[in-house]
């Protein structure tokens, strides 16, 4: 049974992360996601992706309480999986929109970085990179991705206070791009997605490309040695104590 | 005849497009433009250089229907030349304003953008990069030169859904950095003129190269092959249809 | 005596520009603030920085009318001092803050903007870059910095028109990051120094690192260059005129 369910409207492809209450991110889960990403590149009638959760999450981020027992060389080949996935769906093809159902928080918020067009619900859910918050670092290759997005100056403040934001905030500083009623937040999605498929499909391709390729190429360079630190600091006495205390389950 | 007007106020040299009823550029617009600029640049007597076009529209871009029989060694040396164009105003050592007297689109837009400072109409005037309507990608160098005025992320919105907008949504993304009644755009344009010229010029353009070098160098980084792209794209037989029912006279 | 005075207040390191009326920076303040920047670094008892000068300004920039009489030599050797000393602070490995209690103009605005967040006084009190206004270039580092901060189209703006700004349009524009009443811009500024204090130490590090590292790499690669332009317009007939019409004291 996949962690992640693939379901297809007309042209539309939807992929919905499906684990347990918070769809906290597991290798299984990247696998899953990876291999549905890539069944909607490779198939000639979708035109477009959308990328939800089900429940009233869009998903909280890593699955600390499991991942915290790996041994590090199964830590780094997941942070590996994760971070190279983000960057697929950065590069993918075809367009792809985020409807975030819920909470978007740390590896969440990466993973919907990746896409074209993010829609978020008003209200209680929340979107951001928290690291800082309980002693991790970030990814290097996810800092440039994040000021694709939002610039430089807020992404400073985004990754240095580890706040968590309403959609309305982060539409302000551009994590987000439309925000509704959570009840509507799938058919708006759909809507973008609609938009986007409605463009000649060649010269968006090309046109996307060239946006996103420096921008992937400084990802490709920085990403290596920034893992390195990254798993560092991960199995520092610090931060693991800090990580022990999450109980996200 | 000349393409461009060619006219000087006191230390002010004035370059108007003026091709039929759009200002639709083809290679000998382009040949009188960098005439023009060069002969600006090299009269000690200019300080400052203003950009406008004559009648209705600054420029609705490509003359479509003329450059769509072109064979393609014709077509690869005209988008070599224009982009080679806009990137020679971009880092010119004169300052250079824009006054946008009606619709700037496409390449006419592209144009604009190697300008210091945008006036443009308010009302019925656009501005926009309408590409991917029409099936057409876009040169590499341009989108740099979009980033380097609007960021990343506005960048993505103008060049995925290929919108024009209005003077006052151009300031708000940064396309144009002033907005003012149509028939004052060409004193407001002067008067912005006047005020680059009133600095040290010597300061100015040292400063002026220091902000465009990174980006001008970025430019001639990703330029070539972005054309290449561009031209296999341009011939396609999807483009080609879209492009054929393009009536701009 | 120092030129910059140092104080403790728990984990809390404060610089003090003390040099005359508008603290104007010469090669002994710039060895002052180096070291002190150095102490507080490696005091494993200070968590945070905080920046501030004693009177009306926080810095009016170089003391124009000691450093005019310099030889090219010595000239040439502060400018390579101060270049490297506002990157130390754009990479010092814990935070720093700067209280801009006053005017903070050209060389005062390139060191305010080595720190990590700036609380400005809403009044009287002016930030900006005005070189262009009597003739000078800038460095190249610091307009990569500025950049960081205020993006590509507002460092054009910034730089190209040499305005000064008050605090409320200096927050507009990203220069500043906080404006309030001129007495509480201490206050103001240690509790954004305590908010940084409070973050995991190490992690925040790592990020901070991580969003600086880019950003110093492309500083180091431009300044050199960037200096041997800046000292021979600083050293051109013209400038050396406008220069010597400069009052501060």
């Amino acid at each position: 049974m996949s962690l992640v369910q693939f379901t297809k409207q007309a042209n539309l492809a939807m992929l919905t992360l499906d684990r347990g209450k918070v769809n906290a991110l597991n290798p299984d889960v990247v696998e899953d996601l990876r291999s549905g990403l890539r069944r909607a590149i490779s198939d000639d009638d979708v035109d477009v992706l959308l990328l939800t959760g089900t429940g009233a999450f869009f998903s909280f981020g890593f699955d600390v309480p499991e991942i915290i027992s790996y041994e590090r060389t199964a830590f780094d080949r997941f942070v590996h999986d994760f971070t190279s996935l983000y960057l697929e769906f950065f590069e993918c093809p075809k367009p792809v929109v985020a409807a975030l159902n819920g909470h978007a928080v740390a590896g969440g918020c990466m993973l919907a970085l990746g896409s074209d067009y993010r829609v978020m619900a008003r209200g209680r859910a929340k979107i951001g990179l928290n690291e800082v918050t309980f002693g991790a670092s970030v990814f290097a290759g996810s800092v440039e991705i994040l000021r694709h997005w939002v610039g430089h100056r807020n992404a400073e403040r985004v990754l240095l206070t580890g706040a968590l934001y309403s959609g309305e905030q982060a539409v302000a500083l551009g994590l987000v791009d439309e925000v509704c009623e959570p009840e509507e937040v799938m058919a708006t999605a759909i809507r973008a997605a609609r938009a986007f498929a409605a463009c000649d499909a060649e010269a968006q391709r090309s046109i996307k490309r060239i946006l996103r390729r420096p921008v992937a190429d400084r990802v490709r360079m920085v990403e290596a040695s920034s893992i390195r630190e990254f798993v560092e600091i991960w199995y520092s006495p610090n931060t693991r104590e800090r990580l022990s205390s999450i109980r996200i389950h």
